[in-house]
């Protein structure tokens, strides 16, 4: 079991507005969960590993609440076009290249590596509908030490040919794939159906009773994009709301699993109502959001309503894997959001920011994200020295820095349950 | 005199959009200037300096048309304000710092050094109310290669005590400053009127007279802010616009020498009609406008009046010296301002993007940002090799790339006027 004291400034959240801060302390994990933080070590920790980062920022690790491995290879460009047709146009042609064991295998190591780097120590990833390949890429996440859910992607309608399962395929190799998961301690799956308007009905109720069966946790998108929503309105008319045609199908929370909606950018009451009531988890991409010209999600009505909500970098809509670079675009968008709507309790702080980094995230993994007795051992130290200033910075003050001006070279160590993976 | 061959992949723009492409190609720079582009050496230059970047992607220089380099260490941090307040409570402390030459030496050490690694290779530069620090900084670019205009600040009103000139005294520090500038060959003086409400109009008179006479440049900041719009309107009664408040005192545009503007967020009919008739520079900058909540420019409505534009980074309100990322921002922003004003028309591309960057922001410059015939030989050499992908991109897609996804690393060699400063 990992017993170990960790020594440098630690900055952790205790709510979206309350930062706890110790400088100069000691932080004890005692088999992979966190013991406390001491301004001194008690005597009975004394004969822990002693992992000295004097001057260093320590916080709890970073959550990426949604992203797609298997879009890895297009980040960054092809930026020109809003979801639907950036999804034909480009994405599903990238994805159907998943089929290959070879080139899945690479670019799921490109990723893997990247992920590895970032400040990130928990992820909840798409992969894509190949369950062999996503199987590979479960085995390099298994070793990397990172804890990650990861989808094989179920789609049987409104998808191209080369990217479209029939309905008993898409639940049989769903059901094998699930069983094959059963070796992995760090990867779990999670039910995937890529959104609505590419799973049948027939699929969604076979889902669910996976889904109701297993406990499994359910990714999807939710309210992205206007075209969208209106689509998913057509195509199930006695939803009144996007919500509901998930919720109709016992597939938006409420249930023994966990449910995560990557977006929710363009929400109506009785969304955020059974949000809350089912204590869906909101995963918000502001980078996907302003690339695809999708909008932004108002995460600090949803915050005040009580929804749980997290950061996805969304690649490749968005073009960065770093949660930290998307926690300043969160703050970035909601005073874009601020402005132009007239709202000025908009804007999100960098508290805030990283709060659904940390905690507002961690908690579709149990408890994580946090130093408080008993989270688990997860742990960024982040060497803030190369970015140079004449000054000298608080704690806090540091933290901001990181997410405007940060790099993955300012990620100096990284640890999961206690354990060192980086 | 520079007379260099370089061998690699070439991109540069034409116009907003036009791109021009050459592939495993030789660029000739004879005594410091383009001399053209060919598929293979003719025999005629033969004997030039090869410089072989062959599989690199090479570019030309990226201009900063603004930025604050006595503010470089409170960039990241402090975002929790608007322009005005955000002056008052942050910017004129730090900036008074600057009195002491050991600080100014030390922070634009820090400065000089992140621009050298910057894909930028010529830059507007505020630098703050004292000459003798403004005069070291300066030293420091002229040896450095880099081609920069530089400007002592000037105040003498709505500044505090600890920050403020007399009206002689910016005068006549201004004027001596101007002789000290005489010995720099890479590093010029810009006047720079801090703006508006900083200056009283018998500074901003005798500032003109200058400017009449020597023909120097100007740089200054309009319309950045609503508050800061209706304050110079106040402050200048006889002013319709803010626009015309400068033009008023003859700091507008239509003389000899050049006028650069950062911001220009909130402009009104006659502020683009004056920008248009005199030639004036807009500096835009997308990150420094998303973190004051400012706003977005109308980038696109702009560059279709015929108004000169490039791309500032504006440290410290914006938190990055790298004019590439400040490219990534000037399009996401003008994606969130379509979004919620509802103009399609009005996303910029990153065609369009890479012209701001170069020929547009270049222009302040003379001949400079582009491989025609006759430009200065100013050109950054990238290294996308790190940028992982299974995916092989064309010469476009690899730009768009270095935009979203590239950093510092990527910048592999970088020269200016033909000569190599990196």
């Amino acid at each position: 079991m990992e017993n170990l004291v960790l020594h440098g400034d630690f900055v952790y959240s205790k709510s979206s507005d309350d930062l706890a801060i110790y400088e100069d302390s000691y932080l004890i994990i005692e088999n992979g969960l966190v013991q406390g933080i001491y301004p001194k070590i008690p005597p009975e920790f004394a004969g822990f590993a002693f992992h000295d980062f004097v001057g260093k920022l320590i916080t709890p690790g970073f959550v990426d609440l949604h992203t797609h491995a298997a879009q890895y290879s297009i980040k960054g460009i092809q930026m020109d076009l809003e979801l639907l047709p950036w999804l034909n146009n480009y994405v599903f042609k990238e994805e159907s290249k998943f089929a290959d064991e070879e080139y899945g295998a690479k670019v799921y190591g490109y990723f893997t590596d990247e992920l590895l780097k970032s400040s990130t120590t928990r992820a909840v990833i798409f992969a894509s509908i190949h369950s062999k390949t996503t199987l590979n890429f479960m085995d390099m996440l298994e070793k990397s030490g990172l804890k990650c859910y990861v989808g094989k992607v179920n789609m049987d309608r409104n998808s191209p040919d080369y990217l479209c399962e029939t309905t008993a395929d898409s639940v049989k190799s769903t059901k094998e794939w699930i069983e094959r998961c059963s070796a992995y301690k760090n990867t779990r799956p999670i039910l995937t159906p890529r959104f609505f308007p590419s799973c049948s009905e027939e699929l969604l109720t076979e889902l669910s009773k996976i889904h109701g069966e297993t406990n499994l946790p359910v990714q999807s998108h939710l309210s992205e994009n206007l075209s969208e929503v209106a689509w998913v309105k057509e195509l199930c008319s006695d939803a009144k709301t996007y919500s509901e045609a998930y919720h109709k199908f016992g597939l938006f929370g409420g249930r023994g699993g966990k449910v995560v909606m990557a977006h929710c950018v363009h929400l109506e009451d009785r969304d955020i109502e059974l949000l809350k009531e089912n204590q869906v988890f909101v995963a918000h991409c502001p980078l996907s959001n302003m690339n695809l010209t999708s909008g932004v999600s108002p995460i600090k009505k949803l915050l005040k309503a009580g929804v749980k909500v997290g950061i996805g970098t969304d690649v490749a809509a968005g073009e960065s894997l770093s949660v930290t670079e998307n926690c300043k675009a969160a703050i970035q968008a909601s005073k874009l959001r601020s402005h132009f709507l007239g709202d000025k309790f908009d804007q999100l702080t960098a508290k805030e920011a990283f709060f659904l980094a940390t905690l507002g995230g961690g908690e579709f993994f149990g408890k994580v994200g946090s130093f408080e007795k008993g989270y688990e051992g997860d742990v960024v130290v982040f060497d803030d020295e190369n970015l140079k200033s004449g000054r000298k910075f608080s704690p806090a003050e540091r933290l901001e820095r990181l997410f405007y001006t940060g790099t993955y070279s300012n990620v100096f160590a990284k640890y999961v349950s206690g354990k060192k993976i980086k």
